[in-house]
């Protein structure tokens, strides 16, 4: 397909840097004309956007593993797209690609910028999900800094989150008894009778959240992969074993404060434990990236590790879907579908 | 020489669990008579008694990695001590030897609880300091988790202490840039002048510890090892690498207090900084002790490692001395001499 001079796209922009939680207001839709296809580019059309909990990270003017977003420009983040236009003879319409892309339904972008991704045997968005980010950073996290053991007690919070079920089920590969952390009645219900973990606590309902670990992790907890941070974290850490390990992967909880959290301090214990914490984030890894897709896909066609996706429709829809994750909106992976 | 049935002894026995701070009235002196040398044992005269910060743990009432002290009982620690009398070949008279000991002028112990060192070429108090505890938690602390590289810059808090004099000078020995934080003008010129730290940081004379150390540490902070704990620590931390790796070796501004202290949480700076932060207790390390003494020896015969002591006279300073350590009152190892 030939590209025509006037084409115009919508695309959202960040208007303002938010304080404390997102609201709609941060964000704009535009129309904007689409620059013409040069050398080695590709023009795209959306399928899928991805929303996730570290691009609120990227709305603060703060230096950060990854640059802030400009205001005034668009909000960028993974993106299934398919061809539909292309300089190249490697890509052709109709070619599924993925890659860190702006939101804009329709996308001139770098053939370098993204990649093919085979569509055939699973849904294209699961590149956005368990064969993409989310899922290679359960799998590395869990696998790489924890290092569980057939029998330890593993406790995830976040559970029903993209990351969460990911880590719930590999950690039942691997033989532990997993005890999941989540907000509501049905994601508990979800991480018991869907994901096999063999027990949930719904953090909105628990008056002793503390004591509530303890009575379902009789013999202490073993390791601990945290994507929420604050006040259940310090629940589950004043839980754990000597030699505990604790894979640092979110903060969900305290990514929209406008001061620095305050709690108690862990050192003392993490001290007499002696217990190891490790910060990541999945680019770290991304040298071993094609041997954690290579897994996951494995335990997910052999049916070991199961999926689940919240699909919400209408690319307009994303600032929303993107301030639903702090409510807690998404069972696994959010997506948009334009 | 053979033992008389009416012998006594002096010791020094915990009458109440500090509130806080230690007061010399939660000690006792007591004159005991000593039990007679059975099968296998003992007698042995103290020579230099150890006060080291982890005691302060003991006395309170709370399950960690070593049993508390019972109140009515003597103290116990490390302990230099001469043969006096014996029941077994393998030691005699005269024999030194090191052992955890009851605070006891006169002490009847298991020979299986002591073994025989070698004072012929270091001073005996040696074996509690540089080539004891300290000197190995120092060592293995340093080497094995946070694993310093030439070129990097390491912190010491608590750096003027008996395992922080060790710490910054093998931490020169690997070629890093080495900065101490230490509590007197006298610590930070000993630390300079004396044990080659290319800085030091008087924190009780510093308006602001955190801007200090982003100015001493223009590439920022690539190591920690932690002997204080609290406001110290979030100083530097907040100025840790990328990468960064801290060692948990201590928290003595936080074995006083009597609730459970705050501060500001930072799991969100260790996430997006990917750093590993690693609780400790030196005897997680105890199948590689002869590794470390053997390196600490080499180091020290060949002039690259300094020692320091503080040296107390006078057994029944114990209580006193122990005291004086989380006054900071200690320049290096403290050891009360008998």
């Amino acid at each position: 397909m030939s590209q025509t001079k006037s084409m115009t796209t919508k695309q959202i922009v960040l208007t303002s840097r938010p304080k404390g939680t997102p609201t709609p207001e941060d964000f704009r839709i535009e129309n904007v004309e689409l620059q013409a296809m040069k050398e080695n580019e590709l023009l795209l059309q959306g399928i899928y956007y991805s929303v996730d909990p570290y691009m609120r990270g990227r709305m603060n003017d703060t230096k950060s593993y990854t640059a802030p977003f400009k205001v005034g420009h668009p909000i960028e983040g993974g993106v299934v797209a398919k061809v539909i236009g292309s300089k190249l003879a490697d890509f052709k319409t109709g070619d599924i690609v993925l890659g860190l892309l702006p939101w804009s339904e329709k996308i001139v972008a770098l053939a370098t910028g993204v990649k093919k991704i085979d569509a055939t045997k699973v849904p294209p968005s699961y590149y956005l999900g368990i064969l993409g980010m989310p899922g290679l950073t359960a799998y590395f996290g869990l696998m790489d800094i924890t290092k569980p053991k057939a029998g330890e007690t593993v406790v995830v919070s976040g559970a029903a989150g993209a990351v969460g079920v990911v880590v719930g089920q590999i950690a039942k590969i691997q033989g532990c008894r997993v005890i999941g952390i989540a907000g509501s009645h049905d994601k508990i219900k979800l991480l018991k009778e869907e994901f096999g973990f063999d027990e949930a606590i719904n953090y909105k309902t628990t008056a002793d959240i503390r004591q509530e670990i303890a009575r379902l992790c009789p013999n202490g907890v073993d390791v601990y992969f945290d994507n929420v941070g604050g006040t259940i974290s310090d629940a589950v850490i004043s839980n754990v074993n000597f030699h505990a390990r604790i894979a640092l992967c979110g903060q969900i909880s305290l990514y929209n404060s406008t001061e620095v959290p305050m709690g108690p301090r862990l050192q003392p214990m993490l001290l007499t434990r002696s217990v190891l914490l490790q910060g990541f984030i999945i680019s770290n890894y991304q040298s071993r990236f094609p041997e954690g897709i290579q897994q996951l896909a494995q335990w997910l066609t052999a049916g070991k590790l199961k999926y689940t996706e919240t699909i919400i429709h209408g690319f307009t829809q994303l600032p929303v879907a993107l301030i639903g994750l702090f409510k807690g909106e998404n069972k696994g992976k959010m997506v948009v579908e334009a």
